[in-house]
């Protein structure tokens, strides 16, 4: 495995497995250990590593993100950045999680959102030995949050959970020509297409944002010196205050790449957002990308 | 008790109990659940209501509260709420909560700020009778978030916690002669007063906040149209997202003090805060502040 590798395909877990002689779960434990050395946590210096196996055999980290000079709650935990990694690379449930530290109550309650969450299983690994006796100690989600307030509280069985199937049915105004600023070193020749690539990608992120509690969805894109994207987007939580931004989203997206770089590399973005939303991120969005990636110029566009 | 009572004393809560033959406990759950209908949630449109017992037999009254047209995480839930409420009052221990739906992990997490946490007792009224049954269902907090991450994950025993009194050493720089502007229609003869004592009840929140994981105490105080002031601290969570903020500290105590009024009675505002702090409360209290209470000039004062 390279080091910032963020997605290790099933074909690679089995190897890997086979090489080490641990069995999936085993190498799901030490793999959440290994993943701690690529967190971001400069205002706790407390590393963070999490892996999740997808019913497919991929397995996914998570590493958790502090972006100093604003509240707390712009930070990103491992367990959410592990799960935003697996939803933007189209997986559709997760069996088992193994984590470096106890979940807190904020990621317990995320979690909720993922369909058939008590059967999914965790496990911590700083309480077990490392490796050879992991699967004894991976235990329900529903022993980590009992008596859970949860979808089931809000929402009708059939409306789509966090890594289930959607389409928001979100589009640009048809008046919308408005164009996307860069100061960043974007290659000139192409720098148009790759303004309107922005834009459609924030949109397309926008469309496959959870966001049932308040009907508000909204998706970010953002692009760095070489002109790459990366597209995050908004996730509801049925307790309000987990959800997790869009743009904290296409930052995931940009870490899970792996180029390691840093935020400031980041120079344009597009946030994609309703028209009058009962919950808008745009201030928000330019409060954290200001701090985050001072180059970055970022353009809003609002759906009907 | 008057519908807008946020915290009922112990006699009254005595002679209530009498009244009504209720047990305290049984009361506790009651008022829990009548509290419902102070609870100002525009957005999801679910009152939740939380009552809390103090270690000298007075009652704290908690409701949620949501702020249209910014990202959830500025929501104030229920217990936060009857928690800061508890704080605000100088209560120094919570022994039993009761509150009208389960609480969720974001809350069960904010709770562990609490000294002996696991030792406070939590009650769903929902999933209860109301009243008669209520002794048997109380369980603990740690029944509700087993396996946690908390305060001595990161913290020497030693810190004080949530409730535990505490002085942060904050003082305002000499040659911070700074006034406040308000468009409010305060009466004039008094006014620089006023401004003088809004200020100074920001540094006093802010000298009461707890925020032993950043190191980066804040406090804000809000001046309503007749002049009165209400201020709220800064309290960190141990897994940072949960912390919750000292402009919705302040509105609490605003909401608390029982007027019924919109936030848009608040015209005049101070937030006090460290130069350079690492968590920085500045532009999310703008940005909340410019939505919830339009009129408000919010005034900014660092301290070394
Ligand atoms: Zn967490
Ligand atoms: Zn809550």
């Amino acid at each position: 495995m390279k080091e910032t590798q963020f997605v290790i395909e099933a074909v690679d877990v089995e190897s890997m497995a086979k090489e080490s002689g641990l069995s999936v779960l085993q190498l799901l434990a030490s793999l959440a250990e290994s993943a701690k050395s690529l967190a971001r946590p400069p205002i706790s210096k407390y590393p963070v590593g999490v892996a999740g196996l997808g019913s497919n055999g991929r397995i996914f980290l998570g590493v958790n993100l502090e972006f100093p000079g604003l509240p707390l709650h712009h930070s990103v935990h491992a367990e959410q950045f592990m799960i935003t990694n697996a939803a933007i690379n189209g997986e559709t449930q997760l069996r088992y999680i193994a984590g470096s530290s106890a979940p807190c109550g904020h990621c317990r309650q995320f979690m909720q959102e993922l369909r058939n969450a008590s059967d999914i299983n965790i496990l911590i690994t700083s309480t077990t030995q490392h490796g050879r006796d992991a699967e004894a100690v991976f235990r329900p989600i529903s022993d980590f949050l009992p008596h859970r307030f949860g979808p089931e509280d809000l929402l009708n069985k059939d409306v789509p959970l966090l890594l289930e199937p959607r389409h928001n049915g979100l589009a640009f105004n048809n008046d919308d020509h408005s164009s996307i600023k860069t100061t960043g070193d974007v290659m000139a020749e192409d720098y148009e297409e790759k303004k309107d690539k922005l834009k459609l990608a924030a949109l397309e992120a926008a469309n496959e944002s959870h966001a049932p509690y308040s009907g508000c969805p909204s998706g970010a894109a953002l692009m760095d010196t070489e002109g790459r994207i990366y597209k995050g987007w908004y996730t509801e939580s049925a307790a309000y205050n987990p959800s997790f931004g869009p743009v904290q989203a296409a930052l995931v997206a940009y870490v899970a790449a792996g180029g390691g770089g840093g935020y400031e590399e980041i120079v344009a973005g597009a946030l994609v957002e309703k028209e009058g939303a009962v919950v808008g991120q745009e201030g928000t969005a330019r409060l954290l990308l200001r701090l985050v990636s001072p180059r970055c110029e970022l353009k809003v566009f609002h759906c009907k």
